[in-house]
């Protein structure tokens, strides 16, 4: 196998309560890369796609992520990488993640698997810490593992795979105004009420145990947010707005994905996330704002090979 | 069915990382009471053994808690309550909360169970809050329920039942000191920083999935408090040395339990529960400070009838 084409997906980060630890994955959206195997050693990034980014490695995300696990390994061969984006960078849907996990899955497919999944995660921090200017693997972790995730710790790394209710389906509007993640962090208090930290545990703990039971109700009353959301809401125009129809509409909860600016909502069944999806376009559609939005089941697969020769 | 003796379980709230909302619920130490219903109307307690408490139901948290739910259903009889007290006032195991919950638990068995184990917790909250000047449910959602539970939320009163995996056992310490738990309250910060709070719900998270999924290693692994117990710690003598030696002995974790001066350790299996209950003994064997010191599997039944009549 000398050439793998992988789907490395989009994913929401935080998940309202658990900001910094949680993530979840998404289906319908996600970038494509091709990964080869080169006789030249070093790793080149040879076609970019869809927007316009850094060929240098050094400089791009999935670059990044690849050198450092080529350079730990020290393979006898290097790699070429193509890259197919279709998350926009600074959507907030864990575009560098998607890129910075892409390559060293693909590597690693190629090379016969010397790598656990959490190990490939580590190499991708490099690569994420390029674009958010911090090291988090809230993104990375959902995008390698699928489902829902929950980053214990970051330095050691540990990863936990929660269980995800089968009916559960995401929602995501992205209005297209720019957010830089690392401004997003800066207006983040240093100190939080010890009321809502304990208001925010209790969430993520039910959050945890709601999806361990399948208990939808539960996850509802679990996705709030008293910390971050305040703060971060109001970067994004409309964004209260567009959390009041989602819950009217029927979702079991809405929020920032991210540092956003997109927004996400998750719903029981895939009929209440497409009204979720209406009413968001319809609040936007009044806008000069351009979006997109998206509409997927939680994929518990995350990464994968398309197709490999 | 005119009387009925009960077993109303001690308990450890917070449990490390989830200050104010986890707790879990002991075997081998607990009160029993007496609940006899009366043609005279009213509350009366007639009967306290084991420590000095009072005898009008008003001051009484038992008295308190059964006048609650008395002149909420208004029934046609009154009750006379003898209480068996064998959890010392202040330990920092619910002493507070088996007598909150066992008057209400008892009425209701002899009534008929009018209502459910989170309506009477309900009732209990007002008796707890005789003592600890706050109405918190921690102590009395594992006593009321067994095993772990969360307490989402005390207002509405929302109770979880987690999973307890099946070779899990508790050590207490009691070192007999005096700790109010409204002054333990007064210590701490009211503002926490945000860094340390993420620290502690991703520990809650994680603690939820471990004992979802009988992961012992992450279990002890989220056995952290970053939070409350650096502040509280300094009131119990010899807190550090008793933690250090429960890990030694192989403990998954050690922590205040409640507000203290109770230590707690959580271990795999009764023989490593046994052996930190021998390292803690040490420690305090070689004080001044009387001590008693308890090994429990931990109890998924909670509170429960002895026998009726």
């Amino acid at each position: 196998m000398n050439e793998i084409k992988i789907f490395s997906p989009a994913t929401v980060a935080n998940v309202s309560c658990g900001f910094d630890v949680l993530g979840f994955c998404l289906n319908s959206v996600g970038d494509e890369m091709v990964i080869r195997k080169t006789s030249e050693k070093g790793i080149k990034i040879i076609r970019i796609e869809g927007f316009d980014l850094p060929f240098e490695a050094e400089k791009n995300v999935a670059g990044v992520s690849a050198l450092a696990m080529y350079n730990t390994l020290k393979p006898d061969c290097g790699f070429e990488i193509e890259i197919y984006k279709f998350i926009k960078p600074g959507s907030g849907i864990g575009s560098s993640a998607a890129s910075a996990v892409g390559s060293v899955f693909g590597m690693n497919e190629l090379l016969g698997k010397p790598y656990n999944r959490t190990e490939l995660t580590e190499f991708s921090i490099k690569g994420e810490a390029l674009a958010s200017k911090c090291e988090h693997a809230d993104n990375l972790a959902p995008a390698m593992f699928g489902g829902f995730t929950l980053v214990k710790s970051v330095c050691p790394l540990e990863i936990l795979q929660i269980p995800t209710p089968h009916h559960l389906y995401a929602t995501i509007i992205h209005p297209q105004i720019e957010i830089k993640t690392a401004e997003s962090r800066a207006i983040l208090p240093k100190e939080v009420p010890l009321q809502d930290a304990i208001t925010q545990w209790a969430n993520v703990g039910s959050l945890i145990h709601g999806l361990h039971t399948s208990n939808y109700e539960l996850i509802k009353s679990s996705l709030h947010d008293v910390i971050v959301e305040p703060h971060r809401s109001q970067f994004i125009p409309n964004f209260d707005e567009v959390k009041n129809e989602a819950l009217v509409a029927g979702a079991l909860g809405c929020g920032i994905s991210g540092s956003g600016p997109s927004i996400f909502a998750l719903s029981e069944g895939f009929d209440t996330a497409k009204k979720v999806e209406a009413e968001m376009k319809k609040i936007f559609s009044n806008t000069d704002i351009a979006f997109e939005t998206y509409v997927s089941k939680i994929n518990t697969e995350g990464i994968k090979v398309l197709s490999s020769k």
